[in-house]
Order: structure tokens, then sequence, then C-alpha cells
């Protein structure tokens, strides 16, 4: 039953989850018309009411649980925005639209999708004439309703008439809306998957630093929970410092005291941090304090393990003492997260300008980190760093290369240096902090002992070596001596 | 042309690169006869010159470069053992002999053949009732000689048929050959997979304890040839830790001194490390040390890179210097590594537990371990240990929980730690030994600080958490502090 009045809705949103819901109010509040659709239609009736309470004027926003009413509603060409589940989820939604949908309509894809999926689509789509985009959304539920980071990919012809709608809902960094077109076929997703890998990083960078002075300097939560509001007025001020800060004294609402202590100890994970780890592998572009966040991801995982282990694996003989001056060690340790954390995000964009040249996206850097400003959950201070050091060096492979941004990182070294020969003998797990710095310290050496190595593979498997004064490859027939 | 003496060989060899023309040469050694196939004649006259000078009967050994031909040397059922390299190669010589094959023959590939496409060949060539074996070799151009650690796995039927002769060419442990059959599909070269992680994690940490002891302690060629010498009588004696030694005192064939100085410090890499690092990450099956060895390869592989950078990242402000008792740290150093080097071992055996539960490969760890203790390039003395562990415990998910095993971790945990905090300050990469000892002090923390990492996911994504008090999921509407 198509009525005029409801034809004429300007973006249709597919899956009414937490994001969906929000980001259909988002732009609802923004002037935009908006039509949403769930299968479960509890879900547009929740959105319904939610439209009553929070927005000026709810007739912005209708629900269906029909999908030819909810087609019949789009102005065209249409634009569908998906928010569910990557993987099977996103086909069934394409499979269960795209033949309702002609040529010249967009679809796009808002959720966490692997980027070789987005690839698949973008092509199967092109050839019905359906502008597919992959989307990273970022910035959670409070995000996706006040203004989410954008990593819109993809279908050019999709970016450009999206671009109202994404442009008015996504979050703003002095004034600018924190999305852009990011690159072809799945250039949005693999951003958002670099985001995350990131993200990954730098939760287990501010997991050590915790660890460190709770277990180590025995800060309370009042404590711990000043010195990170602190350090969110900082250089490395930003979201995760926020909620590490509200996180620590947040109290427990099934009890007395702070949830902290309550939370159990088992971290999980959803796959895109270990899909940024397996793209370094697979591109050759180490991400190793990245790779150290998901191994300690999956070894928490493993309680049952952990609980046997502790029986048997011993820890220094000494027990943990700190007989320095904390606030002084407290400040290098800021430095050091500091420093670690510069070297997380380089790790990641790193990958992206590794992975722009063999996938061909066409990404622009400065654009990358002007969407990761304000909105997303790795928002920080440092992105004004990344911006500049790209606005000024497109081509630049790894920002540690910059003069401005190797120096902030300089002035950490020690600090990151003595944060480890701190923590190690005190038995605390520290590979977020130890990755970060035997990256910098193999990244800065001329010289490495890899001669050694390429000796023995040519000992032992005849595979050749380099010289260093002469040009070609030699193998020598290595003697056993004695 | 078939002449009736020829028709009876034993075995086919395929591929007459340095891998296969060793193995056949060891083969015919021990009284079998074999014939030879390379599309490339001259590697067929190499051979038999080769036999010529090396055997006692050289008729043993017959070189073909024509298929037909050597198919018609071979006895029935045909067992054809392929040394190609990996990839194309290996489907291209089942293009060209399967048509030649009849039902009950057997091809055996022993190659580093990755293991999905090893499970693909044993699926289609059973449908032609060719029984196929994917089988690691290891032990270099010398193993393939005069003793090989050999890893085959897939249809069983072969290896009945074929254990005589692989028996026969194995390396020999306390008597026993190094060889077994592992399991069903890919379990070979899994296997085999994992036993080049392990290398590379070895060699890593042998790599660093190196640059300790030049860089840092300032010993030279000959001290540290000594040093690694002593160290191979040690309990983490072996082959690594051998060569290591000759190594350091080889002499450059093309001028005066050593070789090593003379030698480019760019590792090169063939995949098998980063394959195993690929399947820890599927498998969640952690391996740190395996992953840090993957990403020094690739860091020291782009020296272009690292030049720039070392004019722009500063190391320590004071130089290298050592004050302490050189020989007493040596000692250290050495227990740090034997310790490094029993966790490496634990991750890849642990990353075999999970796949062989994962792919169903009916792996024994006991074999497992007995086939890797002569002929590979991962032998040492720290392999009759995990064979202990295995032959008591044969489910058991990581040797780190065995009580004997471990106890002998925990006596080098305080050395670990002081090659730490010495190397650290020095600026030296250490990513092998930091990787080790954070998987230990994970591994043995019954508590962890993955609760603040579970808190930040239910506050951004509302990914919910587990409690220590209460069974069930949870989440929280987390507000902001002031």
């Amino acid at each position: 039953m198509a009525e005029t009045q409801k034809t004429s809705a300007d973006i249709g949103i597919v899956g009414l989850g937490v994001m969906g819901a929000n980001l259909g109010l988002n732009i609802a509040e923004n002037g935009f018309t908006v039509v949403a659709y769930d299968r479960d239609s509890s879900k547009g009736s929740h959105l319904t009411n939610m439209a009553q309470e929070q927005l000026s004027d709810p007739s912005k926003i209708n629900a269906y649980n029909d999908i030819t009413q909810f087609i019949i509603a789009l102005k065209k060409p249409r634009t569908i925005l998906m928010l569910v589940p990557a993987g099977a989820p996103v086909d069934a939604v394409i499979h269960d639209f795209a033949p309702h949908l002609e040529a010249g309509d967009i679809m796009i894809d808002g959720g966490n999708s692997f980027f070789k999926d987005t690839n698949r689509r973008v092509e199967e789509l092109a050839k019905k004439n359906i502008h597919f985009m992959g989307m990273g959304v970022s910035g959670g539920e409070s995000g996706a309703r006040h203004g989410p980071s954008l990593m819109p990919g993809g279908d050019r012809t999709a970016w450009e008439h999206a671009k109202p709608i994404l442009e008015a809902a996504a979050a703003k960094a002095d004034g600018e809306p924190c999305v852009g077109w990011l690159g072809r076929g799945a250039a949005g997703h693999y951003v958002k998957m670099v985001h995350n890998g990131i993200e990954y990083g730098l939760m287990e960078l501010i997991t050590e630093s915790y660890d460190i002075m709770h277990r180590g300097l025995g800060l309370n939560l009042e404590e711990l929970h000043k010195v990170y509001k602190e350090w969110t007025k900082g250089p490395m001020g930003g979201f995760l410092m926020e909620i590490t800060a509200d996180v620590l004294v947040q109290k427990d609402p099934l009890g007395d005291g702070y949830i902290l202590p309550k939370i159990l100890d088992t971290a999980h994970q959803k796959g895109t941090g270990l899909w940024t780890s397996e793209e370094s592998l697979t591109l050759q572009a180490p991400t190793p304090v990245i790779d150290a966040a998901v191994t300690q991801r999956v070894l928490s995982s493993t309680k049952d393990q952990r609980l046997q282990a502790s029986q048997k694996l011993a820890g220094p003989k000494s027990s943990i003492s700190f007989n320095g001056d904390k606030t002084a060690f407290i400040a290098e340790l800021g430095n050091a997260l500091y420093g670690a954390m510069m070297l997380t995000y380089a790790q990641g964009i790193h990958l992206l300008q590794v992975a722009n040249k063999a996938y061909d996206y066409g990404l622009v850097l400065e654009t990358v980190a002007a969407v990761w400003r304000e909105g997303c959950i790795i928002r920080s201070q440092l992105l004004k760093d990344l911006r500049n050091v790209y606005r000024n060096s497109p081509d630049l492979i790894n920002p540690i290369l910059d003069t401005n941004y190797s120096a902030k990182i300089v002035n950490t070294q020690e600090n990151i240096r003595k944060v480890i020969t701190t923590a190690t003998p005190w038995g605390l797990p520290i590979p977020g902090f130890t990755s970060a710095l035997s990256y910098y310290d193999t990244y800065r050496s001329a010289q490495l002992p890899a001669n050694l190595l390429q000796a023995q593979r040519d000992y032992f498997g005849a595979h050749t070596f380099e010289r260093v004064d002469q040009e070609g490859t030699f193998h020598i027939q290595w003697s056993t001596t004695e």
C-alpha cells in the first residue's frame, strides 16, 4: 500500500539493532526522512518509540517489516544502508533486497564485513548496475546516535549520492564531517579493519599500563582513575583514555563497590584485530603490537589452562616492590604509553600504505587520519599529528619516518625502556610495550644480526646470501668445526 | 624401450634438485633400486655421475627424462616421490604423471607444500584410487643424503607400502628411524610447517643471543664460537646451535677473515614460518615467538627504510657498557636461551594439538617428537623431553603444563628477565626473548588485567562481560565521570 507521502524517503535502513536504530535516529534528526526495516517487527516498533521520545519530528522515521512497502517508500535512486552482522546476513539482505532494486540504486554495507567479501559484493552488484559501497562505522552506540566516524569506499557514484546524508550524520572535527570517500573496492572496510586493529593495540597498551600501576605500584581504583583522567588532557588524550578513566570508578549495579573487580578476566574478540594481523602477514607489513594484543586476548580466554599453569609456573622469587618516586614513575609510564601508542598507529598506517599499493585502493592517508579524528574508538590527539604528516607527505610509507612524528617518539624511548626494565622483574606480562620497543629498535638499526640468520639458512638449505661488498647472491660449502 | 631388467625399480623420484638427487642416492645406498626423472636431462646426468662417485653399486640408480620410460621402469604398485618446489610445480607433476598411473599406485609429495593444497590433492587422487601422501622432509642437503627426518601423512596404504624404503632412508635416533605415519590428510605437511615455524623461532632467539654478546658484551667471533660450541653440549644442544658455532668462524672464500661480517643483514623467507603464524591466528593457538621471528625477518628485509630511520630514531643516550661478570652473564644468557627455546617448542606443539582437533588428523604427538629427534633442523636434546611428555600424556594441550617440562622452564625464568633488563637499555631488539617471557607470564597468571579490556568493550560496543561472582553475561549503561 503505497501512500504518496511515503514514497519520498531519503534513505532506507536495514537491520535495526543498536547501530541501525541509532544511525536512523541520527540521520532523521539531521533532517532526512528515513524508512527502516527489520524482519523482527518488534525492533521496528522499538525504533518508532525511540523516535517519539527523542526526535522533534518523529514522522521522519517510518519502520516496516515488509520489504515491498519499504522499497516503495524510498525516493529513487534508492539508497539502502545495511547494518547487519558481517558474513552470511549481509549476503542474505542483498539476496532479499536486490531483486526489488533498479539500475542506479545504491546499497551500503555499514557492518564490519571482511574486506574480501566486500570486494566480491562490489563486483557482483556492479553487474546489475547497483552501486555498492562498504562503509566502516565506528563509535559504538553513542557514536551512531550522535556522530560516528564513517569510512565509506567502493562505488564512487554511490558516495556522491549519499554524501549529504553521511556528512550530516557523521561526527564533526573542527567543523569538518568525519567522513570521506576512502577509495575503490573494499577500501572502506579495509580502513575500518585496520582501525580496529589499532584499537586492539591501544587497548592492550592501556591495559598493561593499568596492570603496572595496579599490581605493580599498588594504586587503588580511585588513584588510577585520577591518573587516566589526567592523561586524557595530554597529547595521547582520546576516547579510549576517557572511557578507561570512567570504567575504573564505575559502581557495580548489582552490589557494593566498583564493577571492575567483579568482571571476569577473559577477553573476547570478533575478528577484526585478528584479520589485521593476518593481513600484516600476507602483505609483510608488520604490526607486532596488534599481534601481541590478539595473542593476549586469546591467552586470557583460556582461563582453565591459566589456572593450571599458575600452579606449575612460578613467578619471580622476590615479590613486587617499588622504592622509587611513584609520581615520577607514573609520569614516565605516561610518556611510554604515548610513545607506544604512536608506534601502534604507525604500524596500522604502514599496513594501509602497503595495502594501498597491493590492492590499488587509491587511499589518501590524510583523509583516513581526518576521518578518524572524531567519532571513532581510536580518536585521539594523535590523529592531528598523523593528518599533518600525510598532508605534507602523502606517500610516506611509515609515519615514523616523518621528522616531527618520530621526534615525539624519540622523546619517549627511554621511558619505554624504563617501563620494561621495571615491570619485567615484577613478572607482569607487557608484550604490547616490548613489541612496540622492539619495533622501534629494529627499525632504527642500520645494522641487524640478520647476517647470522642468512648464514644459517645458507648452511642448512643452500638458500644463498648477499654480501655487503659485492653484488649478487652467494653460496658457501660450510664446514663443521672440530 | 622397456628392458626387462629395468622394470624392477622400487621407487621413482621426480625432481632432481639438491633434495631429490640426494634422497635418491640415500635410498639407493640403502639397497633399493631407484629411477629418477627430471625434465632437465642435465640433472639426470649429474645424478648418474654422483652415483658413480658415491655408490658401491651405481646401477641402483637410473635417470630418465622421458615419462613413459620412467613409469615402465617402476615395480607395481608404483611409488613415485616428488621433490619439486611447492605450489604449481606439484600440480604440474601430478598432471603429467597421474594419467600414466593405475589404481593402487602411490604418489608422495616431499616438498614444503601448503597443507591446504595437500588436502586437496589427497582427495583428488583418491578419486582415481591413487594413494597420495604429503611428506615433510627436513635436514637440508646433508640430511637428504645421509638421513633426513621424514614426516609423512595422508593415505595410510601409501605409508604401509613405502615404509621400508622411508625407514631405511631416514635418520636414526637410538636405533629408531625418524619417520612415522603422522596422520590423515595433510598431517605430514602440517607437522612440517610447524617444524619450520619452530625453526624460525629458535633461529630468532639464537640471533638475539648472538647480538647481545656481540654488540652488547663486545665478544669477537672466536669468543662467540667458543660459547656456542659449549652450548652444543648442554640441554639445548642440537643442530642449530652446532651450525651457529660453525658459521661464526667460517672463513670468507673470497677474501681475508671471516665470512659473517661480509653477509648482508637482510633475512629472507620462503613462507612456512609465516603460514605457522597465520594458522596460529586462525586456530587461536598463539605462537608469539614465531610471530616475532617472522616480523624480524620482514623488518630486516626493508633495509632502505631502516637506513632512513636510523637517521631519525635515536637510541639510548648512554652507550652500551657492561660492568658485571661477563662469564656469569653469558651463563645466564645460555639458561635464558634454553628456557625461551622450550617455550618456542611448546607454542608449536600447542598449535599442533589444537590443529589435531580442528582438522581431525589423528596426530600422535609422541611420534612427532620422536621423528624430530634426528635428521631435522630443529633436532635438539629437548626433543627427548618432549617425547617423554607425550608418551605419558598424549592429550596434553601444551607441554608447559607438564610438571617436568615446566620445572625446567621455571629454572630459567629469572635468567630471561635478566637478559631483558640488560639488553633493553642497550637498545638491542629482543622480541624473541620478550615474547617468550610474556607468554610465560601470561600463561601463569591466574588473574589478568583483561577485566579492564572487557569493561572497555562493553562500554563502547555493548559487547557484554562475564562476572566472577555470577553466571551469565552482563551489560552496564556506563557513565561518564565529571
